[in-house]
Order: C-alpha cells, then structure tokens, then sequence
C-alpha cells in the first residue's frame, strides 16, 4: 500500500494529505439548510451534511492530491449516522482513486487490536461471507500497549496490503508530557521510532514500509532526529498550517529521494473559505477556496524542498 | 457517577465488571442460527447473534452485579452494524439499570479527544437539537499524548456527571515496554499515575473522583505501588481469570474502605460454558454458566479481601 501512496504522491507531485475533519461550523449553511430539510435536526442531517462538505472538497480537489484523511472522532461524535458518514466518506474517496488514511489511533491488548485491524483495514468472516467493513487502506495506531497491541495491525497489513502510522511524537502542545520523557538520556519517543523501525522490517513494499510514523510539523528538530531513526518509514506530518507549522519546517522530515513524508492539513484546507486569504471565494464557493488553498499548500511545500 | 458506581458496588457487595466481549466462536450455534435465518450470513446478522448473545448474560447476571464493560473493538469489526449492537447493548444494559463502561480507548489531541468525548459520554448539539450518540457513563481513555488529550474529556465528564478511567499499566505481556521505561529511576506509568491523581483533583464525585484509572492484574506489585499514588481514583483491574490474575492478586487495588478498585471479566465470563469447570451447563444454558462464574468470581474476590 505504501508503494501505491508513494506513487500517486510522485504522479501528482504533491506530499500532501486532506484532513477530512469536519465540523459544523465550517459547513456552509447552503449545504446544512438542504441536510436538515431533508433529515430534520437530526444525527442523520448532520451526517449527510458533513458528507456532503467532503463530497465538494473531494471533487474539487481530488485531482491534485494523492490522499485524504479522514479523522473517524469528528465522525463519531455523531453516533451511527456519523460513522455511515465516515464510511460513504471512504468509499467515495476511493472511487475518486484516492488512498484513505483512517485517523482512528487505535490501539489495544492483542486480540483487540485484532478486532480493529481486521474492521478497519482487513476483512471479516461471517459464517461463509467475507466483509471488509470499514475499508481504510491505512489506519493510525496508538502504540502505548506496547508491541503485542501493535503486532496483530501488522499482521492484517501484510494479509491485505494496508498500512499503518504509528503515533511517535504528536503534534499537540502537551505531547511531550509523557512522549519527551528522557529514559537514559533519550527520549521516550526515540525509543518507540526504534520500535517502527523494528516493527515495520517485514512490510517493506517497494523502499518503504507498510508500518510508517506519525510526527507532528510542530516539532522539526525532532523530526530530523527520527528520520534518521527510521529510514524506511512514512512520515506522516500532521501540524502544518493552523497548528504552526510551515513548509520550511517540514525539510527534515524527507528523504534524498524527495518521499518519506506525507503532510497533513485539515482546518487550513476544508475551512480555507473561512480564512482571510480565501475570504473573497465565499461561503457558497468553499470549494474552490480549498483547491487554492491546496495548490498553495503544494507550492509552499515545493519550495521549502526545492 | 463514580459515586453512582461505588453505590451499585456496595449494595450487591460486588466490585466487579463483566466484560461483553464477544466473540463469534463464544456464541452458542442457536444464537448465530437463528440471526443468520433472519439476517442472512452478514454484518447484520453477525450483529443480532453478538446482541443477543449479550442479552442471556446480561438477564441472568444483572442482579449480580453493577456494571458491564462492552470491548467495542468486538462491535467495531463488524463495521457499522456492529457497532449498532455496540448501541443496543449500552442501551439494554442502561434498561437493567447497570453503569455501562464503555472500553474504547480513544485519545487525541484537544478537539478531536473533545469530539470522542461528545460522542460517547456527552451532548451534542445539532440545529435546536440535542441527542447523546452512544450514552455510555463510563469510558476508557489513552494518555500517550498527554494532558491536553485527555482534559477534553474531563471537561465533558465534569458538564455531564460521567467518568472516564484512563490507561495507566496494562495487563498484556509487552505493556511494560514503554510504560515501564524509567524516567530518573521511576517508571513511565506511575508518572501518569501522578498526572491520573492531579487530573481527577476537581472531579470529585463522593471519595472518589470521576477520573479514574486501569492497572493490570497481572501487575499487583505495581497496583499496589499505583494505589497509593492515585489515592482517590477507582482503579478498573483487567487481566482477572483468562489472562492469569488471581482474587488474592487484587488485594492491594482496594483500599481500606474496601472500595477503590472494580476487577473485570470478560472471557472468563461471557465464554465460561467453555470451560471445563462449567462445561456441565452445557451450549444451550451458556447464560447460565455465566451465572455461576459471576458469583464464583465474587466469592473468589470476597475471601481474598476478607
């Protein structure tokens, strides 16, 4: 799987993930207005204008960009109908050609992590029928549990080709509280990229691993530090654009070979319209704010590694 | 809620938890026969057998006991219909008047942890209206990236009166891998355990604060060590019966006033016609097996703390 990412990534010359991470309030009210008078004010309405958002962000957007991520809690908050949102979400990603990244950070004892690899990115039996439920074709894990939460994740993506991010060093303000802590002289967070590095030797696929990392866009030097750590792994870069991070700060977190990262805006992109810079586009054309906002996310990128 | 906990605790003098982790192969063939003549060999049907699966145990174990904790990993896998007979039984279970603890072991970064939180322990507003998606009193929560993850859902804990217990030492084989990791000569979780303590400071609820904590049983030395740092967290105890933890484990879980610790099983439970020792019951009277567990686990907690 990470093969395939690294190639579109190639193809359409853009590092670049969508944050797919909506909320009501960045939804325009031409969209909720049609949700609600179709389903009420109900968990169904706003599902099917959270789906909707996306659908326009994706259309508009899919031909430059090689993945989405949808993060599952803004999904969630919703109960049921929000998770059949998250699910139309990945399945009308996947029809645009598009690779899905599940922001699900699961993470449990063996057999449960098990359970979550195989709803998530593996498939299930029932009686003689075989189901891939929720069908990310890569999911962010939790590694806290240690390697028999992570194992049984790996051990659906080599069956089925997925992949995982590993959170190493998040890229909130407070995740040095436990990652940062020294043990030895070096930090927690040095010792679980050990661990992906370790854990990800055998899902090689292509120059990369099926197990890749996640490391936030706040924390560059870090980053350095763990690329080092773990040539093999995928970056994923969450953090840039309204957490503070910028393009200049993403250099170390690629290889010589211009791959190895992967970086992630939500807010900066779906909720562009909202922002003074695409202000002029409008509520009604949220859209096109956030295919410029894309392109302008591609080419600060671009420069930064140029 | 904590209090509300404790109470059930004292009045049926039983501080244990049943884990509604089901499994197909638990799940007596009549059961899956009749969802499957219904539903036909699909997610739906898989859904109704685990449903009703859950349903025998809970009718013939709720008198017994105060609280339930369905593993929603085990819904999850089976996609979305699974996770409506995750709903279902936090409802059913509601309806039989037990606290349900909802092991889901999110944990993000603010808003995201917020939007889990919402979900699951919460309100959420949509238009005029307000609904609570999953409803659980209780949830699990994973501290690894810190204060600013998990404060979300201490806010929406203190809003609605609910509780959260979070990940502190597991009870798998390789928890120790990262959270025994000594940071200046002490271990990884017993420094969570100190942010658990001052994180519960303003969630008191009776002698006990809403936020609360899991420790392992398979860990008592550790336990015991935890007790005294997190002096007013109930500590949820996994690991009891099929992963090797024994009554006489658990004593220094509790305090003196014999409260402090709820002890949960799930396999050991839910599965027990399986077992040599209850194998008599037979498939068909599989609740009834359960029965018979649940106050063998009693007697067995009972004598280790008298």
């Amino acid at each position: 799987m990470i093969k395939k990412l690294n190639e579109q990534i190639k193809k359409k010359n853009a590092p670049i993930v969508v944050g797919l991470d909506p909320m009501m309030n960045y939804i325009p009210s031409q969209i909720t207005k049609k949700a609600f008078e179709e389903y009420g004010e109900t968990l169904e309405g706003a599902a099917e204008a959270i789906f909707q958002f996306n659908k326009g962000i994706v259309d508009a957007t899919y031909d430059l960009i090689p993945a989405v991520k949808p993060q599952i809690a803004m999904y969630e908050q919703f109960g049921i109908p929000g998770l059949m949102a998250y699910k139309r979400t990945v399945d009308y990603c996947h029809d645009k050609g598009l690779v899905v990244i599940g922001d699900i950070k699961r993470g449990d004892i063996g057999s449960t992590s098990g359970a979550y690899a195989t709803g998530h990115i593996g498939t299930i039996q029932v009686g003689s029928k075989t189901y891939t439920p929720f069908d990310e074709d890569i999911v962010t894990v939790n590694p806290y549990l240690g390697s028999d939460g992570v194992q049984p994740f790996i051990d659906v993506c080599n069956a089925n080709d997925r992949g995982i991010f590993v959170l190493v060093k998040t890229s909130n303000p407070s995740s040095g509280e436990f990652q940062d802590q020294k043990v030895d002289g070096k930090p927690l967070y040095e010792i679980v990229g050990e661990q992906v590095a370790k854990w990800g030797e055998n899902s090689m696929d292509g120059d990369y691993s099926n197990v890749g990392a996640v490391v936030g866009a706040t924390y560059p030097e870090m980053g350095e530090a763990l690329r080092k750590i773990m040539p093999h792994a995928v970056i994923l870069v969450p953090g840039y654009g309204a957490q503070g991070g910028k393009g200049k700060d993403l250099v170390h977190f690629f290889n010589k070979d211009g791959l190895g990262a992967i970086v992630n805006s939500s807010r900066g992109i779906i909720a562009a319209y909202k922002k003074e810079e695409y202000a002029s586009f409008g509520e009604a054309n949220y859209a096109d704010a956030s295919r410029k906002a894309v392109e302008d996310m591609i080419a600060d990128i671009a420069s930064a590694l140029a």
